[in-house]
């Protein structure tokens, strides 16, 4: 059913057969998240003479875990114990932290089971099976069903099969919607909810480098966790764990990862990438730059001013980081002249054939949605995105004025983020006890609102009812000053008191966010009208096509949901030298001594101490070719032999593009070596029953 | 003749008087960079009841300096003492340094005459007297002459004023232009080439606060240097110099200042501010956000390549606080505001009288070329500006191929960098040994192709010919890799062997700069026509009109030559609270010991050993109303007494829009204090000798 060609320069081009009876295949090189149930078994025996057998599929799904805070990880022992990222635990780990005792900055050891602390409002799911549900959940669509009632009528089985089967199994019951409703496949989960912490290095060392480093490689970061899955408060029995490889990994080897990928737009049209490349990530870049300086302006202040501004300024250089990559994937033309291809082929194959579900009329259909955008887009950002305001204030404004009105409201009527559903978590949001920094909050509104003002000009309407005829950092000023959203109790007040409430309160913020608001919700209906509604139902159409041509040969878009993907270790080519595959613990203590110690190559105490223990040799991170995206931090490397041989927790700059398109020439998964988490382990923490445990057969 | 209101909210209101007979005014408060020969004696005198008399101002005329590096100084003692700022030295202290000695870093102390040494090319020049020759010069003009005759007409006379004034005096003798083309003065300097550096402290105490103090106040900087004149091989005995005041300044003081402001540009139109505000301005701070982001993240790397960087991120960071501070400045209502009003006055001026020289046309004509510029910037700033080539390589790679183009022309017919007299600066600029780091050529090249690309579209013809189906950063890669030009005698080759040698040439920074000259060459043609050429002549008319209306009552746009301006010693009004008008050295020592000694906020070894003995109360820097612009650096702060009570190195970020308008509400000149200056010469530095020869009467 798949064929393959390897990729020699560039990303190969996609070979496809043009026939519903002999669907041709998509992926290319190591490309695919491939559905545990839909192995590519061929592809893997033609490509490296290894077909993983139905036990080994098994044995890696009932490893594979899903964490609640949004990543991967994987159960490397008989008694619970789960590996995954440092970075996807560190909330739990902020969460732990008291005034005494930073966790985060400090790391987190159990050196015995009743350390073992319990983490709360985080589950584990561990898939347990798949069942292809698609008949049942089309059969209950009738004949003559338009398709807002067939989409209710799926709605009502999917809710049904799901219920019946956690009755039926007990187990956590999920129906996933892939190839954008080609097909709707059951998922069985054993849910963990008492997850414990049993191990987390110190930051500095689990991201190791910081920003320069980030997506970067030469690299040496020790992100990797543990903690422990326990059932009626002892550590649970798995009946399925993997095994720690007793010699890691070498240039060449094949490996596979098992992980939840979270979203891919691999769908995207060319024309859609384009707008992208030349519109969107270049408005978003120039955006997050001048963000990242304002941050920086702010924090240069003092150490009180840094510690203030860092949260937001990680998140900014990690996007900044993000969206560069991307944006440098698309502008290499073998990229798109391989999606062009790709592109032209299935609407060849649509033209040819008016039953696959699709015309050429939504590609043009998506392409007006993109001349819709660059019409109203920045009216959407700036009013309803909030890129006038950058304020915490300013959305817990927005949120009381908008929840205020919402609620008088028929629940079916609301915004979706106003839904009885979601009041919950409207409430905790406004309840929020995370401290709101004056001096923080002018200084980023008045960045905000002088970036508004160039945009749009000082004489446009809308922009002199905003400053109230101040200058943008005087308005700030006076924002900032007038309002009493910081604090939590006032923010309950309005909450509770209601419309009467808010309409009676002459909050600075509140007067500002309902003045924007009538414009706001406009151009938000305007541009969830022309464009993303757009967008939503032809890309489905082509979903439909593209899937009646290749059916199941080809993966779907990611879901995070539980995907297999394979690649070779190995380095990459980069401005004429070689990037090679791994670097060693030797190499982390190098730079940190080139650094002079100094922030982001700061090591923590525990390393420094043990300095001269380490085995400098001990490969540290290593690279390889898997087909990954954002959620599969924390997924486990196996070998052939489904043992452990590293741990992803990155990709490199060159992966970032794989959002929208696989690439094998420089896109690399990042990964720390099982073998510096036991050198680790063993010569600077000293915790040598984690290591006995880990290495149990 | 001249009148004044003192502002009180904002900047004043421009007084303006409609009539020729009685020339209005336009200065507002302490505006104002007045000529040595037309002082506001009125405005001061009924502002502050002080009037400086002839003797004042020849004294203070004969004590200031004007260096060739850029900025001005103050002779303060009988021996040719100047004082100017470490700034405004520090390209002398590079080029003094070598290898072993970096004067900059380490601070250079003179502590006997023997030790002083001689600055090579630097010559600083003093205003000896000034002769209004207008009449002689716009006598050499015939009645019958064009606009072109006319200016050559000028030329020739002002070229034999000169050579004539030279000749009979032995004076450095310059004709200047001001209030564009309405007078003609001949400046008349004693130079001295022979200049010796004395003092220069480290420039971390010279630069104390780094990027996040540039332009910001309170502030802590020791920016003063000692240069001095010689002649004949021994000290230089000048007839003036100023005394250095016992006391300093008070809140409130009148104080002067006279330096020599470089350019302002007063005259704009409303419409071509709103132009700056909304496009221009953004449009550069777009450009500089990622440049300052590309140099962080290759300064990321490691202390080598942080130190390949420092240079260009330094510039990068002052251009950004600048245009932010303009910004600001253009964003606040008021500002535009009283610019309008002063416009629509003289603009009714010129609709009622034909004989101003200007019409309402002009006005239109600058505005149709703001409307070009909207057309062509982009194609102008990344083809001409090299926007699209962020790189030395390159800028190299164009001198030498237009050079061999430019050279093959008649003398007047080439672009005016490749004249005959230009010739040799072209030559240095080639031959200078300053070093190209390969990885940061690739870096910034790699930023600014992939910024091309995102503004031009990467399937736009020219984009395509300059990526040579390449992505940006392979490209980058190719072209630096590809290039000889590295190597000082590769270029020196290509400049001598002319045009066969550049034709020959198949290095790849060549080829580039050939394959988009044309181009380039065209797009820089229509530029100059519809837009630089337009504006020149619309302003010289508008100039034209406002001499006739206001004449020599206002003081005309800077021009690099002495001026005197005139202001109060006080703090300002910010975000609620009042910024006191001083700092004091133990606020240094404070500052130091919050950041941890660590950058940019690290104190020299020098000050460290001496915490104990520095005078922690005495002011160290203070901020004024005075009206100043890039070039006043160095100038002296006098009292009423003409005694040294300061010395200007800043304004804050308020002052940045003093480009365009004069306002008092918060722009501020910032100085260094004359009592920290004997203090750290005294305390910290041992300098006693410079102290005795500063403090004799």
């Amino acid at each position: 059913m798949n064929r393959h060609c390897r990729a020699t320069r560039h990303v190969c081009v996609a070979m496809w057969v043009a026939s519903v009876l002999f669907p041709g295949v998509v992926a290319t090189g190591d490309e695919g998240m491939w559905l545990y149930n839909q192995l590519p078994r061929k592809l893997l025996r033609d490509r490296y003479g290894f077909v993983p057998d139905e036990d080994w599929a098994r044995h890696v799904m009932h490893s594979s875990a899903r964490l609640s805070t949004g990543g991967s990880g994987s159960v490397v022992s008989r008694d619970g114990l789960v590996m995954t990222n440092h970075h996807v635990v560190s909330s739990l780990l902020h969460r732990l932290s008291s005034q005494d005792r930073n966790y985060v900055e400090e790391g987190f050891f159990a050196r015995s089971r009743d350390q073992e602390v319990e983490c709360p409002n985080v589950e584990v799911d561990i898939l347990r099976d798949i069942e292809d549900v698609t008949a049942r959940v089309n059969a209950a669509v009738g004949k003559g069903d338009g398709p807002g009632a067939a989409e209710k009528a799926r709605r009502g089985a999917i809710a049904e099969i799901e219920k019946e089967s956690k009755e039926k199994s007990g187990l956590h019951s999920e129906v996933v919607t892939l190839y954008r409703g080609g097909r709707f496949h059951l998922y069985r989960y054993k849910r963990y909810d008492d997850v414990r912490m049993v191990f987390a290095p110190e930051v500095s060392i689990a991201y190791f480098g910081g920003d320069n480093d980030n997506f970067e490689f030469p690299r040496f970061c020790l992100d990797a966790s543990f903690v422990r899955l326990y059932e009626d408060g002892k550590p649970a029995k798995v009946d399925s764990y993997l095994r720690w490889s007793e010699k890691g990994v070498s240039k060449d080897d094949l490996v596979f990862v098992s992980g939840h990928p979270g979203r891919t737009s691999r769908l995207n049209t060319v024309d859609h990438l384009r707008f992208l490349r030349d519109v969107a990530y270049p408005s978003y870049l120039e955006l997050i730059y001048r963000r990242e300086i304002a941050l920086q302006q702010f924090g240069g202040k003092s150490a009180e001013h840094k510690r203030r501004a860092k949260d937001s300024l990680f998140g900014v250089q990690n996007s900044r980081k993000a969206i560069r990559g991307m944006l440098a994937g698309l502008q290499d033309p073998a990229v798109l002249e391989s999606k062009l291809r790709a592109e032209r082929t299935l609407q060849a194959a649509v033209a040819k054939d008016r039953g696959l579900g699709a015309t050429l009329g939504d590609w043009d259909r998506i392409s007006s949605s993109m001349a819709a955008s660059r019409r109203f887009r920045d009216e959407y950002n700036f009013l309803e995105g909030g890129r006038a305001f950058w304020s915490t204030l300013f959305r817990h404004a927005r949120t009381i004025v908008r929840l205020a009105d919402e609620r008088a409201r028929p629940n079916a009527d609301r915004l979706p983020e106003f839904r009885e559903t979601a009041i919950t978590s409207v409430k905790r949001g406004l309840e929020s006890p995370a401290p709101i920094y004056a001096d923080l909050e002018t200084a980023t509104l008045t960045d905000s609102l002088t970036h508004f003002a160039q945009a749009w000009g000082l004489e446009h309407p809308l922009v002199r009812l905003v400053l109230a005829g101040r200058s943008p950092s005087d308005r700030a000023f006076d924002l900032v000053s007038g309002t009493k959203l910081i604090d939590v109790e006032e923010r309950k007040r309005l909450f509770e008191g209601g419309k009467a409430a808010v309409d009676a309160s002459t909050d600075s913020m509140v007067l500002l966010a309902r003045d924007v608001d009538s414009l706001a919700r406009a151009v938000r209906e305007k541009y969830e009208g022309l464009v993303t509604g757009v967008r939503k139902d032809a890309y489905a159409n082509i979903a439909d096509a593209k899937f009646a041509v290749t059916g199941t040969g080809v993966y779907p878009d990611a879901t995070f949901t539980l995907r297999l993907a394979f690649g070779t270790v190995e380095g990459w080519k980069e401005g004429g030298a070689f990037v090679p595959f791994h670097t060693t613990m030797g190499g982390a203590l190098d730079r940190n001594k080139q650094h002079a110690n100094a922030d982001p190559y700061k090591l923590p105490e525990t390393w420094l101490a043990k300095v001269d223990a380490i085995d400098r040799s001990t490969p540290f991170n290593f690279v390889s070719t898997p087909d990954i995206i954002g959620g599969n931090s924390g997924s486990p490397v196996v070998n052939r032999g489904a043992e452990v041989v590293g741990l992803i927790f990155d990709g490199n700059i060159h992966s970032l593009v794989l959002d929208v398109v696989y690439t094998q020439e420089r896109a690399r998964a990042v990964s720390v070596s099982s073998e510096a988490i036991i050198e680790a382990l063993q010569s600077v923490y000293g915790m040598g029953d984690l290591v006995t445990e880990l290495r149990a057969r």
